[in-house]
This record gives structure tokens, C-alpha cells and sequence, in this order.
């Protein structure tokens, strides 16, 4: 089985990060560290190889992909060697990488059908199965509300009326379903989660998946929430600072973009414990950092008889490279969810993400047995 | 139904801060916080209540137990008022407890019969449905191997012999057994471990758990080594470096008895994650610490292309008050347990260990589903 | 030589804790651990003796100091017993401290005029031999500039004219001034940083001090940044994160609050490395911190070859305990320099605070050379 | 004035760094980050120019410089395009380095000469003024105690017996002494710390210098202990833990080398502080660390009425290339002190060392005064 993977941001770290490290391991030239799907227990699953994998995407800058491999070369993300050694494949993919922006005088209906002619052209060049889309741009600030989210036919409606009423992530989700391909978000902007959007992946038959992939300081704390929770531990406050570069750091500077991230950051916790809880979270842009991320968490909780304790921890890891490898695991995993039939949201993907569609469940153990689960079912379906 | 809570270090830190829980909880003093079994899923478990605890046990030391609790009070480990209000339940429970040393001229079996006397004279005395013995006594060094640990016939006979074969921490066990009370081993020596010890169990069917209960470092190992499996980051190596006080760290302070305790840590993350890793863990006597701990780890490991990434954390806490509510916890299954008729060790409970018996189950959340399924388990059984 | 110390915001944790500690340390219940002048290299200087402290002062509030001292108690800022030992002698400084807010009707000019006659009756009840002011109230936001902060004569005229043009802490430096009494700020507040109010201290021929105790985070950053530059490491980029409780906490919850507090943090570290660095700093408000309060600072820097390398410090400090004693240190070395006939900004106390008055030096050990030194001086001097 | 730098190890990580550094810095392709002496403070004392500098060295092994370099430059030590830039000049160092380890059948006295032979013909075929040697070779085990060390006659009688009296570093400060060349110890190892060999330097009116350069927790350590030394707070407890791969790891897995390091580690808290304080150090080896080194420290400590506190740090570094400009450093320094006709130890150099020769201060910012000082007089004799 062939697989399309169309990038939103394709010329972004994330993007670049996914695509070298897919040629690399299809090479053999890389371990498959980092990969939730290379375990043993998805052999079975019927899960589309990386090996079958076609890169293209929309983007707004036009830096050519090798060099922003060289960049990240320079910046400790991926081997210093790789970006030589693949340059020619990624140049071929560049080739299939299309402008994403709004073009002037266009409406957002026609920018929409653009968008998703390029997504259903990428789809016929190359041949592919099946396309899934993968939003991997800058975080959006939250959205307006808009009575046209509420169903379908008032979005086609103020649509068909010239109005721009969708976010831009959401405008990709709208653009991927009607071009027949499946969706997933990997940040905390809208994307697919409106009424108007879930109906259309309904009508459509196309499954989706999102928000905002879940891998630095959230993962720790959907990994140690639960302790508490289980162990009766009463916390008190979870305070977490984040400082990072990179273009993420600069664009989470902008106190209104940031919003969406400390609220997609807050809720787990709470959430995992059933109570509310203290919960700051910031984020600081500190260009040094580059593509590296350190996040330093303060707990405090009570135990018996009301003893006061506290953890810290500090994690200190390279987005890009925490991120690119789930970015080729919910390709692999959405599409074979399109291939079995599946649509609208995915919930047993919630291991993947900060705040996930159609599922509460925020306890990173429990949402991998329920992956689990959910592959063993895959198993059993024809391919 | 009411419940012996038999004691072995009845008047160390981790037994007095139970005690004076138990007491605080039931009369409305403190909340049920730490208290693993106080959760909502436990409900219909048919666990024994708090309300019905008896407590004695054996020591070797006679400060008297409101000493300990007052001093307890002054360490911040118990609330400063607690210690006055409940002098004379603790004097009570404090003429329940017997010296558990061995005699001059005392043959290992003369021991063990004198300390199976006590417990079974405790249990009729205070007319309690049944006893368990639950190990909080100071950690001992590794035991030596002995051909008489290899069945119960060996061990009788070199008992009969006037042999002293066993480790002090499986003597109390064997008496436990011999006085038809279940066992709990809450530190990481010897205790039911023994082929001789388990075949007794058996025998008297009777249910024993342990070793070594999970209280800090290993504790927050267990809920973070999943994260790393289950998203494929190849941990390098896990350093812990222990600092504490109290008895704790002056019986720690011995480079021999350390040994139990640092090999009892160092196994479940090599186990957790199916490889070796590098992963030293020391420990230090730091008298100023006093009944506190903290913990150091630095975790390395490496995710996709081979990008080297860490995390740290600390963990301050307080030992007595973290291990003191899962005493009464496992006095609560234990004893319902050996109500609903389970005999030997009890995978089951590997939720509260270090080094549980009968699994080498070691992720925290799995072990938490274990739990809560053989508590179901145990629902549906007559009580 | 009796001292008398008027403390603005007399109430307050930082005040309570220092009365209760010179009246512990003179009773002999307490060591002299955290007074900078029990060192022996300032046994020479002729320092007035806690043992002739009378304390007095300004609040808004009226719970009693007793109460307060105990509830400082229950938080571990001051131990157990002392408040109740203490009783007696607190209350009777209580019976000293005088209402400190504005009352209705009354001119900035009315309202200064009565400041500065509690603290003349203060002094002439008492027969004290001077009287240093003590500024240990809340932060105000930073104060808006105004024309009759320029000079003296400007000030006096516009109160003249019933305005009000002082932020309250400088309303407090002047009435300490118009009432013969040196002053001390402790807090980050305007104080007697206006030139108009450097005119009246020198015209009155009075020494001051300030600005912001240097207690914790700044306290560390003042001993580091140094080693840094010696070892010509360039560093990077400076994040700090402080979470904190008490009422220090909801006062800079208020975000213009804390403006005052983060500008006068983040002054040190580029002062003493001679460059400009990224430092941002969070103050965050966590009511279950209580008296105590965390600081986690990272530090990037880029040694030999450009190598970048990173620190962290941790700091768990109960800020109450930290600055009390320096307001004990700062009365002694305060009313020592006004008998010595030192009027004006006192630069060699710059050791003391964040934001020193009349001194850009930011380097602690040099700070301390400098105190030292001065100390000396005043050793030559008759007392 | 041109210097000649003799290292011993001269294949290792430090030294290979120092001269990668000095090719790179005065090739123009570096900054001067990292050393000392390039402060402005400096400018004046007659020191020699790194461009002026002449390498060459003793080792046991055999791997050439090149490629050392370029295992550094894959370890993130030194710039990856530095090794090729500089292969040729590295080449001409690496031809004369000479080997370093007892011959078979040579006796110490004959092994002494050879290497003093060494030295000797390096100085005369360069023909730079003058010779510094600087051991930053592995560190020793703890030297045994000899009555030979007692004076420069009694050595001469031993070594003339053919006895193997000395340990290897003091063998190289001998040789170095022998040839007419200043001698400094970067290592803990005992190097020049001999009465036999101060003889010998003062007889010889050659300075020398040591031991073991302070580069990460022992530096931070002396920033900060007088901190709480100045503020009087009490430390109770100074915990150390220090994680390293590399050479070093390993040597330092040694239980019996490690010694002189944990010893060297722990004299400087207790000397600052002036009372003595538990301060284990540890020290392990975990080879995935490579070149770097984590250092964690917990420091508790008493405050104002007894309030317990805590810091913690945790310090992230390349011993090498915090290592590597220190050895530059001491060379212009001790090349200098040769040419002004100092002689013996150089306490003024304390800054630069765990465990000054000829001084017992610790503290770092005062150790810098003392050093500033000294090269201010430098800077008035004539060079």
C-alpha cells in the first residue's frame, strides 16, 4: 500500500525532520528510534511501510527543503552526514511542494478549492493509495466562533457568499476532505475540530485525528499524573515553564498564538486527576535554545496526614526530533484507518496528542493500551 | 470484619506514622490521602475498614510510641497535635507489643516459636477475625544461600537441629505462618522468599506479599520507564542518587545492607524497558535529612536519528508518610485476601512493590489495572 | 547605644519574623544563624546591639502580631514554641504601631504630617537614642514620574497645594525624614529614590539604604554571574521562574505589581557580565507555596570553541526567614552610619539588595569586600 | 616571547582541545571564550601571546593528534570543520610528541632523564624561550608515602639506588625541573606536591603550579559557599554527584583513583565555611556521557531561627573544553611568573585549581582578586 503524506508547514522543521528521517530509515541509513509503530506489537496491524511513503505538501516559505535539512544538521536535530546523502530525494520532493498563502483577490472558497486540487493533483501524480494530510505549520492564535462552523451547509453557504469564515488550519481540513484525503492535526490550532468539518469527514467516510502532538513536557505529565492519581496523592499545584527557540519559540513569543499552547498544555492534568489544580503554564521564546526545548515542572502534593512533598523534573529534548517520528506514525495509522473504512474522529489515537478528538482520556498508559487495542482490531480486518 | 495488624519494627517510623494515621482517620482527624484503597474502585471490594484495625507487633527498641509519635510530630511527618490527642490509644496498642529479638541461649526455632506464640496469643486476645504480619523493620544485608531454604522438610529439620538457618526477616515470616497469619514483606529483605517459606504458605493456605515497598525514586521510575517503551526512545542510561536520614539512612549507611536495597531499585527499568541499561543507583546517609528523602535521576536517551536528549528529575519526599498508608492498604487486601481463600504470593499486589513476588511486572499503570481487576476480582466473591 | 526601628507594614511577615527573632535572640532561644553583622569582622564597628532594639511601626492592618506570629509558626517560618513565649512582649510592641493608610479627607501633605509625628512620638516615648525606618511593606507598581519629584522646593510646594503627588512608600521616606529618622527600603518600591527626597536626606543630614532585599533568586544570581565573567563564559540567556505564595504572592499576581519586582530581578545579571543577555523573569502566584518559595533558574553559555553548555539552580528558600535578619542587620548598620555622620545613599550596602542605591555594583563577594571595608571605617570612628 | 607548552597526555582530550583551540584562535577561527587571561584586566601583564606558542608533549598512546581531534569534533567538543583546517599543523605537533612510559629494564633515574632529555631537546630544536610542562594526564590513585619525598638528597639517593620511589606525575614535575622547565599539575595527582621537589624548583628558581583545575561542580562550589559563608547561613549538608564518560569515566571508575579526585572535590567547602559539614562526593561512570558531565548538588542549609533550606544544581559541561583555555591560561601565567624570577609555588593562581598549591583559599571571586593583583604586579616589572 502506497501512501501520500501531504504536509501542511512541509518546509517547516517538523516536516523536514520526517522526511529525512524516512529516507534515512528506508536507506537503512537510521535505527527506527523513536517510531511507536516500529514495536513489535503493530506487526500485525496492517500498517503501511514507510518504505511505500510519497512526500509533497503546502508551504508559505520557499528556503528549499535540503537546505533546511542543512540547517538542522547545523542545529544537532538530525546526523550531520544526512542532508548530503539525501539531498536529490529531497529536491524531488520539493518539486511536489505547492504555495500554501492566500493569494490576492482570491476568496477563501477559491483558496480552499485550490488548495484541494493540489491535494488531489499530488494523489494522481504520484499514484498513490491514498493521501493523508498532516497539519504540522505555526500554531494559530484560539479562533473566533462563527455561526458558520455549526453544520456543513451554513459553512458552504457563507463560503459560496465570498466570506472568509474558517482559521487557516481548518480552511487545510475542509480542502484535504474534499479532496478525499484524510486529516490529522499535529498542533493545537482548529484544524478539523468544528461541527461543519466532523460532518464532512462524515459525509465523506474519511477519518481524522488531532490536536497537538504530545511530546515533551505534556508527555511527562500524562506519564506521571496518573501516579499521583492511583497512589491518592493530592496535588496541590503543577507549575510548568517552557523556554525554546527555533521558530516555535518566536511564534509562541506572540502573547495571542500562545494561548491556544498553555490551554492545550493546561488541561491534562486536571483532567487525569478529576479535580482542579494550580496549573500555570508558560512558555518563553529564548532564541539560544534553537531547536532544543527545556521544560521544568514543579509538583506539590499532599500525602498522608496532610504531608506536604514535592517533585521536580526537567526535561530537556529537540522537538523536531521528538515530533517527526509520531508525524510518520499517524500517516501510517490514519491510513490504514481510511483503508478499513473508519471515519470521523479517531479517539484511540489520543496517545499521540496534548488534547485529543473524541476521547477524555488524557493517562499516556491507558491511551497506549487502548492504541493497542485498536491496532489488534486492525489485525483482524482485511487489508 | 475486624483485623490484626501485627507489626514486625512496631515502633519504627514507618509502623508509628501508620498507627497514628489509622487512629487519625478513623476519628475524623486526617484524610484519607496516600491511602491507595481509599479510591472509589475499591468500594465494592469488601475490604476490612480502617474501623476495625487491632495493632501490635514485635521491636527490638522500647521508646514507648507516643515518644516516637511526638518525635515524628517534630519532624513534620505526623501533624504537630495528632501525637497529645491519641497518647492513650498508642499507650494501648504500645503494652500489645513484644520484644522481638532473640534470647541468649534461644534456638532459631525456640525463637520462632516464642514469636509465633505472641502473634497467635494477639490474635485471641483481641478476639480479631484474622492477623497479618507485615514487615517495617530496618533492611537487612543480602541473605546468605542455605541448602535448608530448599524445602519446608530441610528447613524443619535443621530448625530441629538447633540451626539458625534463617534471615531474621524470614524467621518472623515462618512464625507468621505457623500462627496462621498472612505476611507482608514491606522491605527488601529475605522475608516468604524462600522455597521452604512459600511451600508453608501453601500449606497453611495462607497469601504473603512483597518485597520492598515502592515508595519514591523507584515509584516515579516505574511510571516514567513506560514512557520511553512505549514511544520507542532508547533510554542510555537511568542514574539515581538517593540522599536521606533517619534510621533509614544510618542502616543504609552500611555498604552491605545497601546492597538489598540498590539491587531491589535497580531492576525495574532494565526490566520495564527489555534491555540493559547503564543505571547505577547510590545512596547516602545524610543525617540533616532526617525522616526525608530525596532522590536525583538523570535519564539519557536517545530518540529518532539518534538525537541524544535527557530528563531529570527530584523527588522530595517523606518516607514514613509515603509507606505508612500502604501499610494499612496491604493489611487491607491481605486480610481480605486470605478471607476470600487465596493462598501463596500475590502477583496481584505488585502495585505497592519494588521487587514484587510472583511478577515481574513493573509499569505502574499496568500494575494499577492488575489491582484493580483482582479487586473486582474479589467483589464478586462472598465476603 | 537603644535603637529604635519603625517598620512600614509592622505586621507583616517580614517585620513579624524579624521582631520575633531579635526577641528570641536576645532571650537566648535562638541563634544568630542568617545575621550578616554576627559575623566577627564586624565585632569592631560599633554596632548597636539587638539588645537596645524597640520596635514600632506602620500598618493597614490589624490582626495582632501574636496572631500573626503563630500563624507563621504553623507555616515553619518561626518555630513552634516561640510565639507563645513571646506573647507578652509582642503585644506591647502591637500597642506601638499605628495606623499607616490614608484617611478620608486628609491632603498627601496632612497625611505625611502624621506619619512623621507617629514616628516622633515614637522616638520621644520610647527615649530611644535614633530612630531608623524600615520600609518592609507590599510592592507598589512602578510610580508614574512627576515634575515635583525633581527638587525639594517643587515637592513641598505641591503638597502645599493638597496634592498628591508621592507614591506611598516615598510618602513614608519623607515623613521619616521630616521626623529625624534614617530609612531603609526594603522592597523594590520608589522609596526615597527621588531626587527631591536625596535633597531633604542630605539637607537633614540622613543616611539611606535600598533598594529590594536581596534574598533568594537574585541573592544566588549575584554569587554566579560573577564566575561567569572571570571565566570569560558567554552567557546566553538567563531564565528565571519563581512561584511563590503569601500575600507576597497575590500582591504579584497583580501584573503591573510585579513590574517593580521582575525589572528590579532582571538588573544584575548584564550589569555584572557587561553585555546584554535574554532574562526574562516570571514571578507566578501558587497559594500552596505559603511563606516559601522555589526558584528554578537555566542558564545556556557558550565556553572554549563555542561550546554551549547549561546550568540550573533550584532554590527552595522561606523568604520571611531570609529577610528578617537583614532588616536586623540593616537597622544596626543604618543607625551606626547616622551616629557616624553619614548622610545620604549608603552604596556599601549594597549587599543587601537587588537594586542598591547609589552603587552599580552587582557582585556579591565585592559587595561584601566593600561592606567589609566600610565596616572598618566606622571601627576608626568615635561612637 | 615564545613559549614552549610540554603536555603530558598530550593525546587526551584536554590537550588535544587546548591546541585545537590555540591553532583555531589565533588562525582567526575562534573566539576567545573560556580564557581567562583574554580579559581586559590582563592587557597589561607582559603576558606571552598565544601566537607564540609551541606544542609538544609526552603520552602512552599512540593515536594521532588529527584523529583525536576529529573523535572530539563528533563529540561536540570542538567545531566540526575545525580537525581538517588544522590536520597539517596538528600533524607537525603530533611528530613531536614523544613516548611517555617506563622503558623495559629502566630504572626511574633512567626513565627521569629520558624524559628530561625529551623536554631539553624540544626547547633547543623550537628554540622558544622557555619551556612550561602541564600534566593533563590521567589522574593517579592516591601517591603511598615514601621517606625519599622528605628532601631533594634523600631523593637523589633513592633514585641514584635505582629505586621507584616517585609516582609517575611527581616523575614528570622531576624531569621538568631537571630541564630547566616551570611545572604545572592540572590533575589531582601529586605531581610537584613533594618537599624533594619543592627543593628542587627553588634550587632550580623555576615556579610551579596545581592541582587539579576547578572547571564544573567544584567551581560552581566556590562561587557559592561563600555565599552562605557571607550571609551566615548554616550549611548542614553539601551533596555531590558528578556523572562522566570519556577517559575520564573510566579512570574515575577506579575506586582507588578516584580517591585523589573525590578528596581534591571536597577540602573546598568545609575550608570556605570554616566548620565542617557531611559532603559526600561521588563520582560515576557512564559512558554514554562521552566528553561531558553532568554535576548534580543539593545543599541544605539553616537560616534565621533554625529554617531549614535547600539549594540544588545541576551543571551540564564539557570537562575539556571548560579544561583546554584554563591550560592556555597557565601556561601565559607561569611562562610570565618564569620570566619575572618567581620561583616555587604560585598561590596567586589558586583561581585556577580544586586544591591551590601554597593556598588555602577557596573562594573564587577573591581568588580572582588575588590573581588580578598579582598580574598588576606583573605588569610593572619589566619583562
Amino acid at each position: 500500500m502506497s501512501t501520500g503524506l501531504w504536509l501542511v508547514g512541509a518546509r517547516g522543521s517538523v516536516a523536514t525532520t520526517a522526511m529525512v528521517g524516512a529516507l534515512a530509515v528506508r536507506a537503512g541509513l537510521a535505527a527506527r528510534n523513536g517510531l511507536v509503530t516500529g514495536g513489535r506489537v503493530f506487526e500485525e496491524a496492517g500498517l503501511p511501510a514507510l518504505e511505500g511513503f510519497v512526500f509533497g505538501g503546502h508551504d508559505v516559505v520557499s528556503l528549499p527543503l535540503a537546505k533546511r535539512a542543512e540547517a538542522l544538521a547545523q542545529g544537532g536535530v538530525v546526523p550531520r552526514h544526512l542532508p548530503a546523502v539525501l539531498a536529490d530525494e529531497l529536491e524531488q520532493i520539493d518539486a511536489r511542494i505547492r504555495p500554501g498563502g492566500r493569494r490576492e483577490g482570491e476568496t477563501q472558497a477559491g483558496h480552499a478549492a485550490r488548495l484541494a486540487d493540489d491535494i488531489r493533483a499530488f494523489g494522481e501524480a504520484t499514484g498513490v493509495d491514498r493521501v493523508v494530510v498532516l497539519n504540522v505549520a505555526s500554531t494559530e492564535p484560539p479562533a473566533e466562533p462563527h455561526p458558520a462552523h455549526a453544520s456543513l451547509a451554513a459553512l458552504e453557504a457563507a463560503l459560496a457568499e465570498g466570506a472568509g469564515v474558517l482559521p487557516i488550519s481548518s480552511l487545510y481540513a475542509y480542502a484535504a476532505f474534499r479532496a478525499g484525503a484524510s486529516f490529522v492535526d499535529f498542533t493545537p490550532s482548529t484544524g478539523a475540530r468544528l461541527p461543519a468539518l466532523t460532518e464532512l469527514a462524515a459525509q465523506e467516510g474519511l477519518p481524522f485525528a488531532g490536536s497537538d502532538g504530545k511530546t515533551g513536557e505534556t508527555l511527562v505529565k500524562s506519564a506521571l499524573a496518573p501516579m499521583f492519581q492511583t497512589r491518592e496523592l493530592h496535588v496541590q499545584s503543577w507549575v510548568g515553564m517552557n523556554i525554546l527557540g527555533g521558530g516555535d519559540g518566536a511564534t509562541l513569543a506572540d502573547p495571542h498564538a500562545v494561548l491556544s499552547k498553555t490551554r492545550s498544555k493546561g488541561r491534562s492534568v486536571a483532567e487525569t486527576l478529576g479535580y482542579e489544580v494550580v496549573a500555570p503554564v508558560h512558555i518563553d521564546n529564548v532564541p539560544d535554545m534553537g531547536e532544543w526545548k527545556t521544560a521544568w515542572d514543579h509538583i506539590a502534593f499532599e500525602g498522608f496526614l496532610g504531608v506536604r512533598m514535592t517533585m521536580q523534573f526537567t526535561w530537556q529534548g529537540c522537538d523536531s526530533a521528538l515530533a517527526a517520528p509520531l508525524v510518520l506514525d499517524l500517516a501510517r495509522l490514519v491510513a490504514r484507518a481510511a483503508q478499513a473504512g473508519e471515519s470521523g474522529p479517531l479517539p484511540a489515537l489520543a496517545f499521540f496528542f496534548k488534547d485529543p478528538v473524541g476521547s477524555t482520556e488524557h493517562r499516556l498508559a491507558t491511551q497506549y493500551d487502548q492504541l493497542v487495542e485498536w491496532a489488534r482490531g486492525l489485525a483482524r480486518r482485511s487489508a
